[in-house]
């Protein structure tokens, strides 16, 4: 699922070490009353400086006009095909809580909701419920026990909470329960075809017994689940690119994927500040690094313009310290854009560059959307900036006679 | 393995010419004292007048961080995949001093080495033998006979020899024989899989009476192997682009290359003056010429900044005696960069120049990796660029009614 079907006969281990900062909803839009970008908005003396130095560009996360979740947009970054190697919505809130999902696992997106005496939906969400509301319900639906299957029950945050069953021969092709209106019943967990009778089966018994047990609660009465799904068993990125990667992030979704691709994840603290700490503490023992931060994106889904150009301005406090440790690639990248104007992530291709000790005389004056568009590495897809890192880190030899 | 499909169906033949100029490892990058590439520094009046007539842009060998070999980079340029049209180190290197091989051919790349009296190796290559030295050698190892099949050595160069094995039945999956260290014996020519038993088998034998007949050498006791590949069946440019293809190449490899894909090939000396003469003299009996030119590679490959610049030079004065011709399609083009700061082939897009009637208005003021950059063709897949001449030079229909 990695871009170059011959890799493995190129790539070769070296002691150059590779930083990958992942700027998330790096990229933005304009403001219609300037005119200008949130990077073009912002003051970033540091990064400009550093687009001086580097090669840049725009990636392209998935295609023209697809928006990504974190997911696929992470998943590109890390040179993963985001379309053949999708991480189903299950998995993804299974690892957004720091859950292990391993071989015999399937997960799924429960929500408490409310139904009428005849079984009807009045409320998907239960009146969105807080945590604690929720939590004695997460505790009496953990209680379930399903012949021949291990279910658990785990909180997410208000009426939301993951399932996850485990046991033998089970596959994710079952159908959401959620029917997305009010006034009738559920659905059915529908099984998609035969190999996923089981989990289907599994899946209704757990219903039923929800509905059970929860059949007295004033706060939520009924679970629907979707998003059923097993973890891909994704190429892992120590094999694939003879590196030791370790992922720094303060955010469990972005740990879980990072693990799940095989990588080490190092304690990051709860801010990009403990972040960076982190990195300069265990600098000597990866030669990859996946770096987070986070607000960028948060500030965007906000819409809130200024707080987006706030976060960019203080992730470049940041680049001085990070240039201390003199990585032999730095990569500054987003894993799509998350115009504040949209208030959602977006198709937009995202600035990058890329800094190596190949790339003098490659650089732009500064650092935003418009610019790197001409950079000289054009716009590409996001799945190929890893391989470019690989290139200039010295960790791929000549492809062919 | 050429890009578009339905090429057979709007390829049609007419008296235009097309003459493709290779320059070998083209593309440079900067010298970080004076933030220029090599083709930034060198003055190339005819050159840059060229691109101000002409669309430009840069190509991708093979894709993002892929330093191809010389074998890709070349088919690229000729339209066909090249990662698909692979072509293996013992083919290439066969290729490399014009010998023929046939659909029953198996080629393999050989080094003297020498063994101690336990079986191990003591130098992979010999001391590095001169031709000379090796020359007797290889007439033994050329009497060598195999029922059932007929084994040819040939001399390259120093320490270095083909074998060539002539069979039916012969795939080429077998594991190379050098195990790349010292004081271990080489290892055996293991198959791959069932159907290269036989090779194997073969391979085993000749190199057990190699070995016979080497024994009481002092220069040389023990050959290694490797890089066992057939020739793959590559569509040929005359088919698939109707037309008569020819190549002028100073350097065998290039034109075993040019051979394989059907292309006649023209006498051309030992220099690029001798290619030019070869040019004039034969302009009238094809119309398609690739032309070869090797200096750029060369000094990039040594690192020599200066002499990539001078070597870049040298070909400017070339271009008017080139045009005079006055050919339909002309195309300046790399199958690589070969950056003379990296001292070795690349994965940089590189620069292109095509002109043809209907390219005036589309020109850049000069020829380097910058300027190309914002050209009017932008930055494509080197293999789009075979299709581009055929369309300029009005070889290719409507496609679809």
């Amino acid at each position: 699922m990695i871009d170059f079907p011959y890799l493995a006969d190129i790539v070769t281990a070296s002691p150059s070490k590779i930083i990958m900062l992942v700027v998330d909803g790096l990229g933005g839009l304009a403001n219609p009353e300037t005119g200008k970008s949130e990077l073009e908005t912002a003051q970033l003396p540091h990064l400009d400086h550093l687009a001086k130095q580097s090669s840049c560009g725009l990636t392209v996360p998935v295609g023209a006009g697809i928006s990504p979740g974190s997911g696929p947009g992470h998943l590109a970054l890390f040179g993963y095909d985001p379309v053949k190697s999708l991480i189903g919505r299950g998995a993804l809130e299974a690892l957004g809580i720091d859950i292990e999902l391993g071989e015999r696992d399937i997960a799924a997106r429960g929500n408490f909701c409310s139904i009428d005496a005849d079984g009807n939906l009045t409320d998907r969400r239960a009146g969105r419920i807080a945590t604690k509301l929720a939590a004695p319900l997460v505790e009496l639906l953990d209680q379930i026990e399903i012949p021949g299957a291990e279910t658990s029950v785990y909180a997410v945050k208000d009426y939301r909470f993951v399932l996850r069953i485990r046991a033998d021969e089970l596959e994710d092709g079952v159908n959401d329960t959620d029917p997305e209106r009010l006034g009738v019943p559920p659905l059915l967990p529908k099984e998609q075809n035969k190999s996923s009778n089981k989990t289907a089966k599994i899946v209704s018994e757990f219903i039923n017994r929800a509905r059970f047990l929860l059949r007295d609660r004033s706060s939520a009465n009924m679970v629907l689940l979707r998003g059923f799904s097993k973890m891909p068993a994704l190429p892992q990125m120590g094999d694939s690119y003879l590196l030791t990667p370790a992922a720094i992030a303060a955010y469990p979704m972005y740990r879980g994927l990072a693990r799940t691709l095989g990588m080490k994840v190092i304690d990051a603290g709860t801010d990009f500040s403990s972040e960076v700490e982190a990195l300069h503490h265990h600098y000597n023992n990866h030669d990859f690094f996946y770096l987070h931060y986070k607000p960028a994106d948060a500030a965007g889904e906000d819409g809130d313009f200024g707080g987006k150009v706030a976060a960019l301005e203080a992730l470049d406090t940041f680049i001085p310290s990070i240039l201390e440790l003199n990585p032999d690639v730095l990569i500054v990248a987003g894993d799509h854009a998350t115009p504040a104007v949209l208030a959602s992530h977006s198709w937009h291709p995202v600035p990058f560059l890329l800094r190596s000790q190949w790339t003098a005389g490659e650089g732009v004056p500064t650092f935003n959307e418009k610019v790197c568009a001409s950079g000289s590495l054009g716009t590409i897809q996001a799945n190929q900036l890893m391989l470019l890192a690989m290139a200039h880190a010295g960790k791929l030899r000549k492809f062919g006679p």
